[in-house]
């Protein structure tokens, strides 16, 4: 049973933010609009759930934009496609109770009338109710899995993490540090390094942004990197698969560097890397995952609660901020997991 | 037992093709001599092989330059690095016998004092001895093994194959072919194509330089490649790649387009594409996998004897075309397993 839930109230109006216009790379504010409508009510097999914490994702980017993707884009004038966690308050489903905490796919809005089919994991661990977001979401079930299943750290390894303070690369360093390795962050700002180091247990941390990069990784890492879980993709990649030992794997799990692939931005070429490094570059969704996502999510919490891991929060408390808050992701101005409490 | 077995001579001179220059990028004719010393003596521990066919590979480049690299360069004024297969003539080591065929790094040379350390496989198998070249040598066991433990094909898997003709490529079909894989060559003359469909087995095959590459693809591959097998980097790649299956393999074997990496030639970026696609992109050389060596060549062969897997060859008997022989392969003028008997 989830602990530390805020307070929250049962509205009588339910405040949207809709998908106004088709963004032209990162969504910016003026790309949503407000509204607000009646509450819905379940039919049969729906419930209806009050969200409690609205979650601000990098993957964002890609369910509201009309690039070929991996998934369907978000409708145009619909709410905006977003993880949350809830509370069921009525309920036209056996399976689903009022009082169940639920973590899925319920948009940036107060109230949805779901289905199971947009429920992704039942909040029963015990951990505060934003760590459904910020730990067991899927940022920290991603963290794990690609990490353990793609990138198969050794004890002893080193393990690179690039966007090493944020959702997913905090928990990165800190899970690669429970099972042994020697943990080496990459981020934006000093203040940044400073929480690597002491936040998330990094060995080491490097402002790619005032370092030479390539000198700093050889300096630390001076018999190679065993490990790169990179969110970045761009020029830290190409540094860093040169600075790769032979055998060494690369989890591609996000792009955040790269504005718009429309035209494929050009770099230097890397198959030669892959090949004399004998390298295995793989590319992590967590949607492929979710017959693992319980198993994650127990190993998540018992890391949490044993002290190994821990999670921060930059938490609005404005659902007015929400339209924003993808473009303040990408310039890097969160510090810890973006969520908005929408009590 | 190996069989067609060609008569060799005792030869009362040891002829050898030098390294008698660097070479930039593909080693040309001008960058070995040909030079004539005395048959050397095995002494203790050691044993004199006379080589009886030379391997011309597309590795050699590699082993030839002075670049970092995954092996050492050849030194200059030494015999030039190659496979060759050849007969113990004279011995003073207990396992390796007069009569004994042996595969191994031997060089571009009539004799060769050799230790044990140069022997990658004793030629036991019931298959023409030209046939450890170009079947169960390092194309060959590179072709089943990067094949089957990095591409991992399965049934019904649609197969992508770059250089479909060469050495590697047109094993690789083949083997594809035999474990239930629908198969896509591709190659640059409308002669090779012609080879590809008649001899090797393809179901598809494509010429590259005369096709809308894409378009031919996407044509003959409507679902996606499953496992795309590259030998050749550079466009060809980067158009392949945007024709992958999710969760598609890429098995990085060669870079045969590219002609120089200093400075590393810049191409369109692929990390989203890995991301996307949840792609397993992997580099494979031969020298990490020679503990599975023996159990490749007795696979070989049983394929080659039960007339699931064939072979061409490009044989030359005259070691005066030996310097000339690599940057032919390169351009692409070898019709099959380039060798060179020396007999």
């Amino acid at each position: 049973m989830p602990r530390d839930i805020p307070a929250y109230s049962l509205r009588s109006e339910n405040r949207q933010v809709l998908l106004a216009k088709r963004p032209e790379g990162v969504p910016q504010a003026s790309d949503f609009a407000l509204a607000t409508s009646a509450v819905p009510k379940p039919g049969a097999g729906e419930f209806l759930l009050r969200n409690i914490y609205l979650s601000v994702d990098p993957a964002q980017r890609g369910w509201a934009s009309a690039e070929a993707n991996y998934s369907a884009p978000v409708p145009l004038g619909g709410p905006m496609r977003a993880l949350t966690i809830g509370v069921v308050v009525e309920s036209q489903h056996a399976d689903y109770k009022p009082g169940d905490f639920l973590y899925g796919w319920f948009g940036w809005q107060d109230y949805v009338v779901a289905t199971e089919k947009q429920v992704i994991h039942r909040a029963t661990q015990d951990i505060p109710l934003a760590g459904f977001l910020a730990l067991i979401g899927i940022a920290g079930t991603t963290a794990y899995l690609a990490l353990t299943e793609l990138g198969r750290p050794k004890p002893g390894d080193t393990l690179l993490v690039s966007t090493a303070a944020g959702s997913v690369g905090s928990l990165v360093g800190q899970i690669g540090k429970s099972l042994g390795c020697r943990t080496i962050g990459l981020t934006g700002s000093d203040d940044k390094v400073e929480r690597c180091r002491a936040r998330f247990g990094y060995d080491v941390a490097i402002n790619y942004k005032s370092a030479d990069l390539d000198a700093e990784i050889a300096k630390v890492a001076p018999n190679g990197v065993n490990v790169f879980f990179d969110n970045t993709g761009g020029s830290i990649l190409d540094t860093a698969l040169r600075r790769l030992a032979v055998g060494a794997r690369v989890v591609q799990c996000g792009t955040a560097s790269i504005g718009s692939w429309n035209p494929p931005p050009t770099g230097p070429r890397n198959e030669r890397e892959i090949l004399t490094r004998r390298l295995v570059w793989s590319g992590f969704i967590i949607f492929d995952y979710m017959a693992q996502y319980a198993t994650a999510a127990d190993e998540l919490a018992r890391l949490f609660n044993a002290g190994k891991v821990t999670y921060e929060l930059d938490v609005s408390d404005d659902i007015a901020t929400a339209p924003g808050a993808i473009a303040a992701l990408y310039a890097g101005e969160n510090n810890g997991k973006k969520i908005i409490y929408i009590g």
